[in-house]
């Protein structure tokens, strides 16, 4: 058949894309307008009378596509341009229009519909949407996929894994933990390689305190006022947002108490105050505060103040490890960088390199405080969970992401600062490693430079208040960080 | 090269099996053993004296494994007992001894470690373990691998979706959930088909609460005695089992009243006291009550009840859901069983085919009560959960589960019930759908027929008190249901 490719993009094979349905005229029409452009026009004209009574978002049938088929043969339109026909087809057979409104019609709507971009492909630190654009990643999915929107390499253990052994519960001896534990060790800081799995990052806070609480005897939390640390009751309890928490009636929990950050006398005096013997941390804190990364002075005196007082601190690295905030080479997690080792330390994001894998990772102390029955997990620590946490470790030591992290964090300083030179309203850029941010005065001002930086294909993070947040992957390129200052002073020059 | 399968089974190849390692020495010697059986022990000792010098757990290099070769080729070990250690091999180049202590070192223990079977292949209702030996499965990892515990399909979907797109936070479009949106429409309880998906059960249920409180504008719950639905603080909170809640200060929470079970006047009590307006329950209670159906005039009469008061009803169906526990073709939840539509429902476990994937849903009315920043998730409904739970869904549709577990729940209650006839002690055969138990009087003449049962090779599931509860893969045969009632009768004349 002349197009065979055309039609399996039309008509899916469940054998080869089980993942995949059959396409729509709409999303066919759309796929003509990306490669056509303005040509496309007549072809949808005619196209639409040869396929009468096809509603736009139906699925279409082997009628269809063959109809379809001879549509394109008769008109001539030259096989490269059948060609990207079909690679824009085989990552979306459904248009970007129902893509949307299905989104819109069954979310329950906690948070707001992100439809700007519809990605489809992520290829290193870029991503392709529905329409055929690419942006430049500055923002890895919340620091979720670090390794980039892809990874064939975790593709094909998963499907080894998958036809292999799919799951198991957390509680049950497997392989696929072991080759984990066996390779994991070298990477994590001293004395931390006690390990309870989790699936997401709020779980895995929300466990961290519980392991605290019984491990203390206590009850009380010191969390940080602009940190956040996730949604569960645990953890939303202790992220300092009130709108987060005052809907859920969790505003006003007693063994709550909110310190300034970088303020260790606030801390001391809290630790006076209450029976506190238990503190959550962002090292760099992250969304709230704009990747505001705390002094080096300060985590010393917190670690000593802390333990003194028989106390154990939770580190939460869920957005800043694995190698995001190097400052040397080794450093995978942001506690490595001030030479700190937390009692209690929360992972998960890029860990599993997109899979949802997380854990609570505690020294052999805290571990024996628990007993079993205090807790369960299906899912937590599963095979497929497991090869993904494998392959991604061994990703990041192979691509020796600390060192890069070092290099790029120089590059996109020095570029950051001379842009800030520039421009009176740019200023105080900070963060950690790739965890980066800069002020612009406003978030009015952020938000309108982060829709021209759309423009300019550029994806940053999510940003709150006055300053901007940048999170590449951590695989950046030197090529790829100057490509992002440039457009950034595109943006900025279009802002002013 | 002669044996180049084994050579490959003990050096991995990080291209074709990125998820593997090399093999040890001690695995070595465990496969000779299964596979020779007695005759292994004099080739175990010829070896070690050619192997000398390599520590029986360090990775083997690629000279060891030329050694072993040339070792299998001179002692003349024949073809089909080199690819029998082959299979063995790839399925686990680490000994299962190694496993174990590794999980004991690692392991936070929160649960007890489960040795007895060391899982790596599964095949329908099948599970072979790292010695060889196959376990009809009465289990299906509670009820998270309802399709079996292997699943090529789910596995290559998630290898097109991985090398395609890994990850994308919840509340941004794209294309893998637009898919999973347009099927699942007509497997959910009518009315509800508004989603936030989540990445375990308890997480689920701790948003489920989170989203009731909102609505109702109130924070008093009422669950039930012996009701489940998992570990976070919310979550846990809700959960009877005290030792559960105790260790973490949440045995005393002012917001949670526990009711009985199918007793209304109890719940009505508890409404009058209270400002209750939030109610949780498992329609069949699980775990913790050994498989206890609601009796259908309780449902009934707890729906008006609730609904009279103003209040709504969370059905947590992260155990029962998809199928199990069908009355009739078509029942994909319990509560379809019922015939009653709760206002939320939280789904997990096998939503996935074994990928953590589960959701909050509900409908519309309680949807419109939620606002963006009331939540937010980075891995829920990402699109590789996505994809597995669209493929989960067709393969349980082409598979007719519901169908299949209607007529293997009336053979196993059938044969259940002329068991107890032979057996005085066993009886009260109780549950629905493929949601069985029995009791046998006592929680130790459990644990012995759970052992026994082993011994003939089956995995019954997690029993609490005197039920032995038996929660199969919904895709269960007739051949295996009668198998398992053998083993079973088998067992219980071992226990006499």
């Amino acid at each position: 058949m002349r197009f065979a490719k055309l039609y399996d993009a039309l008509i899916y094979d469940p054998k080869l894309h089980p993942e995949r349905t059959h396409a729509t005229l709409e999303r066919f029409e759309e796929v003509l307008g990306i490669v056509l452009g303005g040509a496309a026009g007549s072809h949808i004209e005619k196209l639409r009378e040869t396929m009468q009574g096809i509603a736009p978002r139906a699925l279409l049938k082997p009628t269809h596509a063959e109809q379809i088929l001879a549509y394109v043969d008769e008109a001539g339109i030259p096989t490269d341009q059948v060609d990207a026909m079909v690679t824009h087809l085989m990552y979306s057979e459904i248009s970007t229009a129902e893509a949307i409104e299905m989104h819109e019609k069954y979310k329950i709507p906690v948070s707001r519909l992100e439809k700007d971009i519809v990605p489809v492909r992520g290829e290193g630190c870029w991503i392709m949407d529905t329409r055929g654009h690419w942006f430049l990643d500055m923002d890895s999915n919340y620091s979720a996929t670090n390794l980039g929107m892809a990874n064939a390499e975790i593709g094909r253990g998963l499907y080894n894994q998958a036809e292999t052994l799919i799951s198991m519960k957390e509680d049950r001896v497997q392989i696929a933990r072991t080759r984990f534990l066996k390779e994991i060790d070298e990477m994590m800081p001293q004395g931390l390689d006690r390990f309870y799995w989790q699936n997401s990052g709020g779980e895995a806070v929300d466990k961290a305190i519980k392991l605290a609480k019984v491990h203390t005897q206590s009850r009380d939390v010191i969390a940080f006022k602009q940190g956040f640390h996730g949604r569960t009751h645990g953890a939303v309890s202790v992220t300092w947002n009130e709108k987060y928490r005052k809907p859920f009636g969790l505003h006003d929990e007693d063994w709550v108490h909110f310190a300034e950050f970088n303020d260790l006398d606030s801390v001391a005096q809290l630790m006076k105050e209450t029976d506190a013997k238990i503190v959550i941390l962002e090292v760099v804190q992250g969304e709230e505060a704009g990747n505001r990364p705390a002094d080096p002075d300060f985590i010393k005196g917190l670690w000593e103040t802390v333990h003194q007082n028989g106390g154990v601190i939770i580190d939460d690295e869920v957005q800043a490890g694995f190698g995001r905030t190097a400052r040397k080479k080794g450093d995978w997690f942001a506690c490595d960088a001030y030479g700190a080792v937390p009692d209690l330390m929360v992972i998960g994001k890029s860990f599993g390199g997109g899979y949802p894998v997380t854990a609570v990772v505690t020294t052999d102390a805290v571990s024996q405080s628990a007993e079993p029955g205090y807790d369960g997990s299906t899912f937590g620590g599963n095979p497929m969970a497991m090869t993904a946490a494998l392959i991604a470790a061994r990703q990041m030591r192979r691509l020796d992401v600390t060192g890069n992290v070092v290099t790029r964090a120089e590059q996109l300083r020095a570029g950051l600062n001379t842009l800030a030179q520039k421009y009176p309203f740019m200023e105080d850029v900070r963060g950690l490693g790739l965890m980066l941010a800069f002020s612009l005065g406003s978030a009015d001002r952020v938000a309108q430079t982060q829709d021209l930086l759309r423009e300019h294909g550029v994806k940053s993070s999510l940003s709150t208040g006055p300053y901007l947040r940048i999170l590449p992957p951590t695989v950046l390129s030197k090529g790829e960080a100057a490509q992002f200052l440039t457009r950034l002073e595109a943006a900025l020059d279009a802002l002013t």
